[in-house]
């Protein structure tokens, strides 16, 4: 049996799996091509993390799970891509969770390794951001993140009540359970109601 | 109290961090992205040189006033971005001295490290260019430094007068000075007379 | 005296580094971008390798020689482009030696470090494509692994024959030359053959 964390750890990896292989896939790339992003879109996140924190190697690395759950989602991508595609709107869901989740675990990782409330903040919002980064520069495109709704600062909340209830001392399971809740709800909304960071009038 | 090396270090982040801000502006990033691309143009030199020699977690990571310095550059860009603009040749002499800055004291940290001298004067170099050359990555760009006028050969001429006098057992602080006055005047005069390496002829 | 298996990484990274100063020259980068393009391509997979399995400082950054091999290539290419142009199908054999070694060196190093053999295999690929991947991306481009013929699977068919001997305790020596002389068989069958791998139907 697997624990309720690592379980959902994996279908966060899933998800974000799904989001590089439509990119790689729309982008033409052959199978491997498809499979890299995949694997990329959602572990870059946690393995720069893991470097910056010194727990080599990484996660993503030594267990293979984290492997496995990206290469299926990337081999469904490839051969039924329509079926992907008529499901986005709940794959969006499902990314908003896995940003949610990936913030908390990245942000208590980092609390773990001796960080300092600020740049465990970060690193957690790293975590949930990191694979869509990664997924984009191999494609030669600004990562849409740095110009898209609302997608990092929901993680940035989310990891940033971990943090805070860590330095209060509040007990982590609630907190974590909070700063999930709130990050995927404010991700949601920002998709529905489109906001949007301002741009600045130059 | 702060040392004068430490808040020089920071004088040169918030320099690096105002590039990074302003071409972040110009490719109509929002607020988020304009804050990541300050501060990966600040910090990503360091960042890169320190896991490369197993200084973990860097020091633009474990301590917070690099971001704190970073930001602040970036609101400044974000709101103000005409005068920033205005500004540019200053900012372009500053740019100059966080080059300096930067190469001298990576190849010196490298240096403590253990790396031997080739390597060290290449990291003190990278510790200077490693920020833009993220930059342009981020906006998916090739990195301007791979074709512009002695941007990195100034910082690697500054690393290896630091790395010269550690061979010859020189004091180190006078050849620091002599190292980042060598890379600020080359630069700046590069600047001023359109020095430029020379491109293959295919 | 060095080993010979010393001698041929070096010989890789000397082809790695042509194709990644080849690459500079046609977008006429200067001659820092060409010499930091032949770095690149030669290095990065192992850099990338050596710092996800723990072993900083890496060996391209600590040992000096790959440094001089990269920039022997890049200078050539950058003074004589033509006569690298000229010899381009031995420059592809050569090319495909140096993937077929440095996936088989790649994967045998990640065991040492007690990576899974899974996780194994894939630095091994990693170290084989990881330059080529740095390379394209430096230039703003999608990286050409993701979307050509058989470079990745021949790369990684070498790394797992390695594995599975290693998993089987069958002598390491002999595996190695089977895993090698496998990878190198299939690129220079995919290269003449045209072979690839299929692209999704959207």
């Amino acid at each position: 049996m697997i624990s309720l964390p690592y379980a959902l750890d994996l279908a966060g990896t899933f998800v974000f799996a799904l989001s590089g292989a439509m990119a790689g896939v729309k982008h033409k790339l052959d199978l491997f091509g498809v499979l890299v992003l995949s694997f990329a879109a959602a572990n870059t996140g946690g393995i720069v993390r893991d470097i910056l924190i010194g727990a080599v190697p990484p996660g993503a690395i030594s267990d293979w799970h984290y492997l496995g759950v990206s290469l299926a989602a990337g081999f469904v991508t490839f051969y039924f891509p329509a079926r992907i595609t008529q499901r986005w709107n709940p794959v969006l869901l499902f990314d908003a969770a896995g940003l949610a989740l990936f913030a908390v675990v990245g942000a208590q990782k980092a609390l773990v390794y001796g960080l300092n409330p600020v740049m465990a903040t970060l690193l957690g919002m790293l975590t949930g951001i990191g694979g869509g980064m990664a997924r984009d520069i191999l494609l030669a495109e600004i990562p849409t993140v740095l110009r898209t709704d609302l997608y990092a600062l929901a993680a940035l909340a989310g990891a940033a009540i971990v943090v805070v209830a860590n330095v209060l001392q509040l007990p982590p399971g609630p907190a974590a359970l909070v700063g999930a809740a709130f990050c995927f709800a404010l991700r949601v909304l920002a998709i529905r109601r489109h906001w949007r960071l301002p741009v600045a009038r130059v």
